[in-house]
């Protein structure tokens, strides 16, 4: 098990319906240790891509992408999930349904901070279906930005949104994949990817 | 000026409505570095502190508190805005009225990650009406932890929170005060703080 996937199995608790709840130090606590970790790692496998942008999407994907645009000493941009009064301006936006929060999101990037030059990587902490990524592909594709790559930190590996970005030809790289949770004896089981 | 004020009188923009968009290097696209620089100054200035835990709000304030967090080597602490079903168990809640989005959020801490041991310094981007800010004050005090500090990036001082939250008694600590800005010439004043 890598460092990730050993702190999933010791502090994150399995719960009835296929959820995965990481919030002692991913997303609603956050161990700023662990996340600099995981923004190094990213960097390790990404180094060969001439990144100028890391794009992620609020709120929780805002500490996952912080260390990995420190390391790579590139800008973050956060994609928005509303249209508040700040946001104005030429938009690129996508229609993302939210798993966790059961209504569908309209998500903005303002156009000029994605353009034809960019060359992105998209980051995210969760991947299960694969809406909220491909919300974001469409938004690199929409400003002809190269999306260079996806580092993930959690992919749930029994959904299929994994398996649909990867068969779209993109560099998809999730930190740890559960293959499988068992909510009465809590373990956790990961794919191997020796 | 200080680096902050020095980066708001330059990228900054004024619109009517008292609104500053500071969105191209603090919360939409964010420089990363200058983030690094904010967290070490409020490492400085609450340095006498002893601080156990940052607290902010999603999720324009992580990005700020994230670098905070690292530099006092404690955990990050973000509340968030509504109930999610990844959230659950014995959570403090605070009723906060937000002014960028015209409605009001109930915001929401897990119990167990704010306890009686605690000394808290809360961060958050903006300061305008102080609302999000008090919000957290009474989920602190909900937790009976101790609140060290507020640390903020800009405070609109034209409007009222940071006299409430002064008033108070509360050590309240803002990189750049605004005194006024003119939407026609674009010029921003800021407080002096020497």
């Amino acid at each position: 098990m890598n460092f990730l996937e050993e702190r999933i199995a010791r502090d994150g608790v399995v719960k009835p319906g296929n959820v995965l709840k990481v919030d002692s130090f991913l997303n609603h606590q956050m161990d700023v240790a662990l996340l600099d970790q995981i923004g190094l790692e990213f960097h390790r496998r990404f180094a060969h891509a001439p990144i100028t942008k890391v794009l992620t999407i609020e709120s929780s994907g805002i500490a996952i992408a912080y260390p990995v645009a420190r390391a790579f000493g590139v800008p973050l941009v956060c994609a928005k999930k509303s249209k508040s009064i700040n946001l104005d301006g030429d938009l690129y936006t996508a229609r993302v349904p939210s798993f966790t929060h059961g209504k569908v999101n309209t998500v903005i990037v303002t156009k000029k901070y994605l353009t034809h030059d960019d060359h992105v990587l998209i980051v995210d902490d969760f991947l299960a279906n694969g809406c909220a990524l491909q919300g974001l592909i469409s938004i690199v594709e929409s400003a002809e930005a190269t999306v260079e790559g996806l580092g993930i930190a959690i992919e749930k590996g029994f959904q299929d949104g994994g398996h649909r970005i990867r068969n779209l030809g993109y560099h998809l790289e999730s930190l740890a994949i559960v293959e499988a949770m068992d909510p009465v004896t809590g373990a956790i089981t990961f794919r191997s990817q020796d």
